[in-house]
């Protein structure tokens, strides 16, 4: 076999190997079916039987109560970004409150904009998003149709650490790019939804999980396929689902729940690998700027500057040397980031931590 | 391995095995990376090959001229029958004209009423979607916003030999389960889109051809993942695409190109599977009825009914005996109904083709 690097991309990221290694098994025939997962009918016993098992491990992990919808959805987090707007605000006649953490709140709410009133409840750009808000700092509209928030911005490397309270506004939440990295009240929330390509699957399906009140207010004249109601009475069959990427979320899932153990578990081992490259960078004495206040630093995407763009370049390659590649910081902020999800390994974050604390006696004298 | 079937589902559907081989050969690794195609960056040189082989492959196989872009979304066709109407539609204070074969056009129309003004150019319900429409019964309205068909009605079994002629108005095509059968003129079309899982690849990717004028004129308030302009002008990366499908597209692609050898051979090797199945119903004095009118019937989509629900059920047992699988027609419309992609083998239609030579010998004296 082709030897596997320790890969850091902020998504499509790595996949736990035993789901890889089972989806490889049988793609030329599921068990029992003499089809591949590719070529099987959405309306067939075995797939019903795939996609029930991803929503109920789904159930099982975060809890979710039976008065919430869980839906596999196409277009990724960027068409949830409209057609939350479309489904909740459209019409309304009031508006709707957003939180700006970083580069991915701001693109939600700007993909709101065509359907209705919106309001910035808290802006950090004067910050450079550095951190999230407290909770004092929110201007909340108690009118407000719902309340946007962005759970991790990854370009930026900051996560909110606990929910924001919303007061009587459904809680929306983009939560992409930490979905399922640790245990969530989902009653919190009036909406959740994720891509799958960072925690839960491949790219290629988004899971919305919605309070099913919240379902029911879809305008009438809405296209069925941006339409809420349409797509829950449907449980996510109303088309043809991309139904290899859900079977991929069924075996992530029987990961976490099997072989992790649930994401209690989880989140232990998820904050151990933050821990170790936020001490490399701290016990560096500045060599590494992170750039997320330590308050709000990520799980997820660790991101930081060395003090020169030749000493990045230079990391970056040492670090390649060692398998360790996708460090490269998003385009619109540079520097380096670190996104080590659900499914990178220990060793990984461990051999990246050295390749820092090395990397820095090597150069800081 | 686990034995494999013939499996005549009418989508997803047989994937050719080659194309399969290479996806599980490579899963845990694509040659070169390290990284699972499922793990792989979409920014990365590597996906940018692989994307811009699947497009190169279809430019090469269908001709597609330069002043056309080839886009790959997500949502299914059914997605499409509203961004036609969304992008191209709406706003005007003009009409659209949508040709009503069957099942799937009636959908198509039905998706665009809220878009903007519907007209019916020909309307097949009377006669059971039993045939398509002769040039000249087309009632088309020359100031049509476009001409909306759909080339193959997958429920009903029925195809349009060749294209209507549309006159000055743009047509756009439903494509789905009859793309890449046979050769076609693209400079017929404005817009043809297909999602893949009949000819093109698994569930979860919908390839769309526009010509590059039409792609021009989406509102500048639509949200930008239902833009074909912000589609078509980040080349389908305008988000993170279905990585995984669009891998297969260049997998079935690169089949089509160097194993089949192009459209063709492809459609000869497509009307040899038809004849054979259409010749054994006309065979059998009636004992299997077809649904389409001779001059419509389908090169995919065989649909016919035995004389009894009984044996239609005793048929449909002796097939599933041969490994000849998911026969049974639409819950709509009942029946059987026989689904031969292009890579369905020869040799699954001649099982078939015997099944029903046998089967009408044993129980029609």
């Amino acid at each position: 076999m082709e030897k596997r690097v320790f890969n850091f991309s902020p998504g499509p990221a790595m996949l736990p190997l035993p789901a890889l290694e089972e989806a490889q098994r049988d793609l030329l025939a599921l068990p029992g079916t003499g089809m591949s997962i590719l070529e099987i009918s959405h309306r067939s016993a075995k797939f019903l039987e795939i996609i029930e098992g991803a929503e109920s491990n789904l159930r099982k992990l975060l809890g979710i109560p039976e008065d919430y919808h869980v839906l596999f959805l196409q277009g990724g987090a960027r068409l949830q970004f409209a057609m939350v707007a479309m489904n909740l605000l459209h019409g309304t006649g009031r508006s709707a409150d957003y939180i700006l953490t970083g580069t991915w709140a701001k693109t939600a709410m700007n993909e709101a904009k065509s359907q209705g009133g919106i309001r910035v409840a808290w802006d950090g750009t004067s910050l450079n998003y550095t951190r999230m808000p407290r909770q004092e700092e929110l201007h909340l509209d108690p009118n407000a149709v719902y309340l946007h928030m962005t759970s991790n911005e990854t370009i930026q490397g900051i996560q909110f650490s606990t929910e924001p309270d919303p007061g009587q506004v459904p809680l929306v939440c983009d939560a992409s790019s930490d979905f399922l990295c640790r245990p969530l009240d989902i009653r919190k929330y009036g909406i959740l939804y994720a891509c799958a390509q960072k925690n839960a699957g491949p790219a290629g399906v988004t899971i919305v999980i919605i309070r099913k009140d919240l379902a029911e207010r879809s305008p009438a004249d809405l296209p069925s396929m941006l339409s809420y109601k349409v797509l829950a009475e449907a449980k996510s069959l109303h088309n043809t689902p991309p139904c290899f990427c859900v079977y991929m979320v069924k075996l992530v899932t029987d990961w976490l729940l099997q072989t992790v153990g649930g994401l209690e578990k989880m989140e232990a081992l998820n904050r151990q690998k933050a821990a170790l490259l936020y001490e490399a960078i701290d016990r560096c004495g500045g060599f590494y700027q992170g750039h997320a206040a330590p308050e709000s630093r990520s799980m997820m995407n660790v991101t930081f500057r060395l003090p020169t763009a030749e000493l990045e370049s230079a990391f970056l390659q040492e670090a390649k040397k060692r398998d360790l590649v996708e460090l490269k910081g998003h385009r619109s902020v540079g520097g380096c980031r670190a996104s080590i999800y659900n499914a990178m390994p220990l060793e990984g974050v461990q051999r990246l931590r050295d390749c820092m604390l090395e990397f820095y006696e090597k150069h800081s004298r």
